[in-house]
């Protein structure tokens, strides 16, 4: 007994719709923009900022908040490290396909670990697709302070078993294509920024 | 220690744009043809034969090949019931998200059961998006004759686990919105009795 890797095959093996058709049929191409950053940082709030935007302009575009997904694609995975992993390269994956119909998927998750987002990257830039990596950034201190769910405060408390910035790592992008420091700059002015990043 | 269930909030709660805004804004509202049928049926092909049809009319769609999927967002599931159920239910989630954003997802699985069709349908019908199951249908003797890849050859023969149609059972919609037999009609009427059926 073998068993096939891919048992229920299409009917006829067919070459997919390369990007540049797609493109030249729609007029436009779509982009990842990948929101990273520590609990509290900002990134629903520029997200949200962003998808404002590029909707007035009626540019397709759609946020994968990483919470929100939980209660989709990614419901029922752990939050572990294991569990949290797989949200993100989930989550990747579903941007890539938003970004191949042509809309611009806005990432919006902590996705604390350079490796699985650098995994993200590498399937954007196989499938000829932008991959905006955005550090969205404030200092430790500012993002405690602000706490909006108080999980900061739980955490340093020790009533929550892992949580990025208290007990787990924060990994901060080294090259990203945009670094905004929401302390010190409006929403606004953050999402301008970002914005003016997208090539396509 | 307990584990809050969201770990990762986002910076504030926010309210999440509606479909009626987001329609509004792009002029458009996506949503999800689901093809659904036996190996070798012809969901490939025809699912070919609408995204063409629709890119030219410059209607963004994109399709889910359940084949495909194995290779992104469903690599590593096995090919077992529970494997395929969750195959088929990513898929789902993938399209929602494509028909969120203003795109025409065309999922082209398999999948055999009745039961997980009926959840995407629920999941779509949730979000106020439009879900129309195809049943591409062909005979058994049909696409068994057909058998472009030898798979249907290799399941009688007893040297493929399991396989939907000949091991496994495929279960056929009770109400589809819409019912092709590929065996009396075209690819492009096909088609085109699926395209006359998007109200959006």
């Amino acid at each position: 007994m073998t068993r096939d890797p891919l048992p229920t095959p299409g009917a006829i093996p067919h070459a997919k719709l390369s990007l540049a058709e797609r493109t030249r049929a729609l007029g436009r191409t779509g982009c990842t923009i990948w929101l990273t950053g520590l609990p509290a940082s900002g990134k629903s709030t520029i997200a949200l900022a962003i998808e404002d935007r590029l909707l007035a302009a009626k540019r397709p575009a759609l946020i994968l908040d990483g919470d929100s997904l939980r209660h989709g694609l990614s419901a029922g995975l752990s939050f572990d490290a294991v569990g949290r992993a797989e949200a993100v390269r989930r989550a990747g994956e579903a941007a890539l396909l938003l970004a191949e119909s042509g809309t611009i998927a806005i990432a919006s998750l902590v996705s604390p670990s350079r490796a699985e987002r650098d995994r993200v990257r590498a399937r954007h830039a196989a499938a000829g697709l932008a991959f905006i990596e955005v550090f969205v950034d404030a200092p430790l201190a500012v993002v405690q302070q602000r706490d909006p769910k108080g999980l900061y405060k739980k955490a340093l408390a020790g009533e929550i078993a892992s949580f990025t910035g208290v007990s787990d790592p924060y990994e901060p992008p080294l090259t990203s294509e945009v670094h905004v420091r929401t302390d010190e700059l409006s929403v606004e002015l953050c999402a301008a920024n970002i914005i003016a990043s997208i090539r396509v």
